[in-house]
């Protein structure tokens, strides 16, 4: 049986055509993109051109955008601008942050901010109205994801920034809105500048791009902290990752054409998933999804648990028969403390979060694929039950 | 006439069997490193066997090296720390440092870091007992480069180490020793451990790897200011680029193993070149290259000046012409000040500054394009002459 791939949360496979463009761009693009001379200049009209392509395909302006080494430095970009100049002194972070955005808070502590952590309800989204009780009048600064990694929620960021704006319009001081938009860019419908929102990360990897290679969405310059040769704006310093970017521009061209397709599809490959989980004795759904409003969940995470079997055990023996699972984020697989927080903060019992799967699904997942990682599955866990009761 | 490509100090063409490894290596690793199953632990053991043979050809530990995006990078994980612990209130950073460092002043001063800067003597070198001057009881931190990228200058770091070392030991202070490697990796012999320094830089694509990953030498683990999913041993988060990792490697591999030869080869290119510019009519070499002792310049840098034509002028002239130079670093060609800072701290003057070029070489070049290069010069700046005076 050829391997099943149900990981594409943590990283999707490169589309196909990319591995080639990458070597090709790596020979024809080598000048220095800061260089003055021809071959300079053949790089620097090269990465304008993939950020017109990119700002294009997200609705906004190319000096809104800004090439970065991933969604991490993305977040990074952003939240270690806060130790520079304090935009107020309280922040809101969403209590499921991607530990990129939510490991910031000890440093953001010890700089005097005070934080406070937005919870989302038991169904794993955040409900506007808790931000609300949230906001005072120092509020400054305020991140959202908008999918989440590991429960696939999707966070209503429209209307929790209506919210917002409403209290800044009436407070008068400005709040910056950012949300790391990993698990959303070519999987949902995502517009920066019509969610009002002053900044978001995108990684290429998540898309099928290369790993190495991200942007940020800013709506207007900000003040970072680092600073170097004056690259992307002055917002990212460092000689520009020139095949990186023009690998991440046509993923995204590859990942946003195809949204709509690659929804449905993904979208009828969960109904799937879930109506065979749900018949599996020892599986559990973690939220209500085969039965929410459109647009709660994204189709491509699916999120489950096989408790009293630890989930680490059910991922490492699926691995054996050639499926690839995860028992949560990739980034917090070191850590079991930090592995449960987000499904915690989501309402999941800790027994269940550490019985804990994720199944996440990609544009070349096929029918067939679910059918037999469903079997796959219910046989190794009619087993792995008799060990653990 | 084939191009000349004398810019390497900007960045160095591609090694010819990176972009074939970089391309199978997307195809061959796929996995997020950090995910458990099958395809993360194949990617994580890459990254391991990567960073074995790094530390290897450095003579250091596995785990004192940390890959990141690039050089600038690799500097800022390190200034940025500052931001988080002050050790001790006191600075001392070389006049001639990368932006990458130099531009950090402003932030530093903000968060009330007192700076010293140490000038070079009018030969470009920094002289230990100037460092010497500067250090007080509560100096926490010093940064010097090894290799100029401006100027080629080979900074005694052996020495200025000891010197600073001395102090450090009657002082009873720790003091953080810092150097940006990224001109000496490859080139001249380095060994960090040798140096006693406590961090280092370095970047790929300055010895042939590919743009958008680099390395941090860590004597010892550092508190950071970013934080994340806890890769690189939580120094530098983010998904590892791992066809970049293997490329670097890699390209570490090719450039170390031919150090040597590389070197030879080069100085004696450097010899012919400045035998010929020191007898072309309006061409002044900056430092007294041609009878210096050995290893006090770096035979991959050469700096002139042809004023008063301005530098830029020259650029663009010998650009048309298929020879790529550069006035100074690429990371300053944006900004006439920051330009000719390094210079102007180098004892060069304003006049000369503006008309500064820089000749930066590398293995493949030849004799035969040190001559034509020169005959081209030759006949440009006559030509020149007749309009700058």
């Amino acid at each position: 049986m050829d391997s099943i791939y149900f990981d594409w949360a943590a990283t999707a496979p490169i589309h196909s055509e990319l591995p080639d463009l990458i070597s090709r761009s790596l020979l024809e693009f080598q000048g220095n993109p800061s260089s003055t001379h021809s071959k300079g200049k053949f790089s620097r009209k090269q990465i304008d051109s993939s950020r017109k392509l990119c700002a294009k395909l997200l609705e906004i302006k190319p000096e809104q955008l800004i090439f970065t080494s991933g969604g991490t430095d993305s977040n990074s970009i952003i939240l270690s601008s806060l130790f520079l100049k304090k935009p107020g002194s309280h922040i809101i972070l969403s209590a499921v942050e991607h530990p990129s955005i939510y490991e910031y808070t000890t440093n953001l502590k010890i700089f005097g901010y005070e934080i406070d952590f937005v919870k989302p309800s038991s169904d794993g989204l955040i409900i506007p109205e808790e931000i609300n009780k949230l906001l005072k009048p120092n509020t400054g600064f305020i991140s959202i994801m908008t999918v989440n990694n590991e429960t696939g929620a999707i966070q209503p960021i429209k209307e929790i920034v209506s919210t917002i704006r409403e209290f800044e319009r009436k407070n008068g001081r400005f709040i910056h809105i950012h949300t790391d938009a990993v698990q959303a860019l070519g999987k949902i419908p995502f517009k920066p500048a019509l969610l009002n929102i002053d900044s978001a990360s995108f990684s290429a990897h998540k898309i099928g791009g290369p790993k190495g290679i991200g942007l940020l969405y800013l709506k207007k310059p900000i003040n970072v902290l680092s600073s170097g040769g004056g690259q992307e704006f002055g917002i990212r310093p460092g000689t520009e990752n020139v095949s990186g970017i023009i690998a991440l521009s046509k993923a995204m061209e590859l990942s946003l054409n195809n949204l709509e397709q690659n929804y449905k599809n993904t979208e009828l490959l969960k109904t799937l998933l879930i109506s065979k989980l749900v018949n599996i004795e020892g599986v559990k759904l973690l939220f209500n999804l085969e039965n929410t409003k459109k647009l709660s969940y994204s189709p491509y995470i699916i999120s489950a648990t096989v408790s009293p079997i630890p989930g680490e055990v059910l991922v490492r023996i699926l691995s054996d028969e050639g499926i690839q699972i995860s028992t949560g984020s990739a980034c917090s697989s070191r850590n079991r403390k930090k592995q449960i927080r987000v499904l915690n903060a989501s309402g999941v019992s800790e027994k269940d979060a550490s019985g804990s799967i994720r199944i996440s699904l990609g544009w070349s997942n096929t029918e067939n694929e679910i059918i037999n990682f469903c079997n796959i599955l219910e046989k190794n866990i009619s087993i792995l039950r008799k060990y653990h009761k």
